[in-house]
């Protein structure tokens, strides 16, 4: 395994604080031959909201049923992350065991199986062991309450370093505070791409002002980054109110401090998500890929994607090659409404391309600078529209084959 | 550049006998700083027929919409292949580029500019050179006729072998030869990927005949391949029929020999798309993906391309790693229907996974074998449904990353 720290990654954890009504605890359940701790057991305090959004896989982990399940009730008093094994594609066993942790957290909480929300992140295809699960379980109920950091590094698989991010926001008077953990993308196979994201907010929300909150920050910010284009069956990301804070609960979009909190947590997740990319795979490059001019914004959004994915793309910014032909490429292939001579492409601030063709005079030298940077911007003007879209992905380079190749299971 | 020759490549150039009324020559035109043979320019006698199938880029070269126009028309005299320069988003100046071929060459055949069909490979956002063009044609005009397997390597820009194939069969009493070839997936950057094939018959047959046959061939070969899902700006797939063989002129599906030809087009056009995949960058699995219980044939091909374009599975198999769970993990993202619990899947003889989980006393080594040899093949059963499809691919390894991103241009 790799343990190398990624170039990207931020120079220190953040600094979080509390949020009242939520305790994190970690313990060891061995899901692996490791020493560390790899069970996170959150509690949250009775009122607390829930609101998520899940992979659109086909064939999703039975942890995302749960939750999918869970979510419409709204509530919940705890929260189970398992890191080393996803279950998903386990069948029947499978959900048994998601069940079981359910039922086990319950009856030490004296809540509904349906308030516990659990998240697996691992490899594919072995059942979760229960044995194990319950007596992870059992070691955490009674450990001593951790920080931020010690729950972000145990919810880690193959990434490179834990992921944290805090906002704050004036809703009803009362600063609520909002704090993010996140892991993803440091994937070294046989494990599996799992995105999941975790949020904790002392504001008191309803379920549904929740939700739709999440759901408005998730379109600008997980919903837009990429590392390799390939879907977790897992991913996961749960938002939890507990009303600590006291403001009087935000409903709609009339409540006081809606747009502010709604800000706030679009903030939160966007960083979030931008940590992931800088934890992607054998990552050397944060790579930010803006589309205007587009048909609409998820036409925008689509190209965006496409440049985004594109191996001959990436490996260009790896490289260091000023080589926008290939953007035009990935314009091309997008399937999207384009015209070709209305078409301009920029890199860092300088104009490359315009209506067509390479600009006059091109110079390569700003752009050449621009690419030996670790943060790269690429501008695409489609010059139909006005629909526009922002992507983050990284480079693709000899470091993600050796994760996912270099390595038999 | 690499010029380490594929481990796929097959052991010698195929034997490909003369088609009566083709007559090949190549010249060096000098479109980059080599000294090797970059211009093909292929005479066709009178009456010959044409068809063809094009990148559906929404970026084309300006070869691409030259020979759209071209074909309406179903008549070919002559075909000029560049190698080095794909001509591509270069404005008005790449249009007159192959305007001036084309008008070049008619001048000499005596012949209509529309007659002549341009096609070009390499660098894009560089306009081609006219007077290097011209004088290229100028040379290849008074060259001595050349064998395959030199107009086979003169279209060449990365490819690491020249590709051919040949096929017959017996239309309305007379045997009839297709022969073809191609190149493709061997890109170095800055080159673009592109793949250009061209099929050459002296079977009779009218442009409505090919054109129909050339669709259905290309829907069940080159439409079922891809190296690392970058579509070109530049994809050209152009056949001609000389009639020299003597039969009564294929016409419709009632013609003698019509079921014979289109198998024979089909075979061809699918021995010339492995040879892509073949050589495709870095490649050193040939890897087939064979869907079955699928809602829809369209839609298997669909679940097929996201299997084949995950760089997870492609990894996977380079690392000869029977992550199964990959394979799962692409059927879930590919965004059509699906059911986890009914899916099966199959890695060469061996089911690893039944009905939504790993078989009962599932035993890794026969599959660890199978992943040893350079030939893999991966069967996915939905079991939703009777579509089926198969697509072809290369594993993701180093060599990839060496060959796009190890570079600056």
């Amino acid at each position: 395994m790799s343990s190398a720290i990624s170039p990207l990654a931020p120079d220190h954890f953040p600094a979080l604080p509390p949020i009242g009504g939520v305790t994190l605890r970690t313990a060891r359940a061995r899901y692996k031959e490791w020493d560390r701790a790899d069970l996170t057991f959150v509690t949250l305090e009775e009122g607390t909201s829930v609101a998520g959004v899940t992979t659109q896989s086909k064939c999703p982990s039975p942890e995302v049923e749960w939750c999918r399940k869970a979510l419409v009730l709204g509530r919940a008093r705890a929260l189970v992350v398992n890191a080393g094994n996803s279950n998903a594609f386990t069948g029947n066993r499978g959900r048994e065991a998601v069940e079981a942790i359910a039922a086990r957290v319950a009856g030490r909480l004296g809540c509904e199986p349906s308030d516990v929300f659990v998240a697996s992140t691992g490899v594919i295809g072995v059942p979760l062991p229960v044995d194990k699960a319950e007596a992870g379980l059992d070691a955490a109920f009674t450990a001593d309450p951790c920080g931020w950091e010690d729950a972000a590094a145990t919810i880690m698989t193959t990434d490179t370093f834990p992921k944290a991010a805090v906002t704050s926001a004036v809703v009803d008077g009362k600063t609520v505070t909002l704090a993010g953990i996140i892991k993803g993308s440091g994937m070294i196979a046989p494990d599996m791409a799992t995105m999941l994201g975790f949020i904790f907010t002392d504001a008191a929300a309803t379920p549904e002002f929740l939700a739709d909150a999440l759901r408005d920050a998730n379109g600008r910010s997980f919903s837009c980054i990429t590392v390799d284009s390939d879907t977790s069956t897992s991913d996961t990301v749960l938002a939890f109110a507990t009303g600590k804070a006291g403001n009087a609960p935000l409903e709609d979009a009339e409540s006081d401090g809606a747009d502010a909190f709604r800000a706030a947590l679009a903030d939160l997740c966007l960083q979030l998500a931008h940590l992931v990319v800088r934890d992607g795979e054998g990552a050397t490059k944060f790579i930010s890929i803006a589309v205007e001019g587009a048909d609409s914004d998820s036409s925008a959004h689509r190209v965006a994607l496409s440049i985004a994915n594109s191996p001959l793309v990436k490996t260009a910014i790896a490289g260091e090659d000023a080589n926008w032909g290939r953007v035009v490429m990935a314009v091309g292939k997008a399937g999207e409404p384009a015209e070709r001579d209305k078409l301009s492409i920029r890199f860092g601030a300088t104009q490359v391309a315009k209506n067509g063709l390479a600009v006059d005079g091109y110079d390569e030298a700003p752009v050449a600078a621009h690419l030996k940077g670790s943060e790269i911007e690429i501008g695409v003007d489609l010059g139909i529209g006005e629909g526009r879209a922002t992507v983050w992905t990284c480079d693709l380079t000899h470091g993600y084959i050796s994760i996912n190749a270099d390595y038999r299971s």
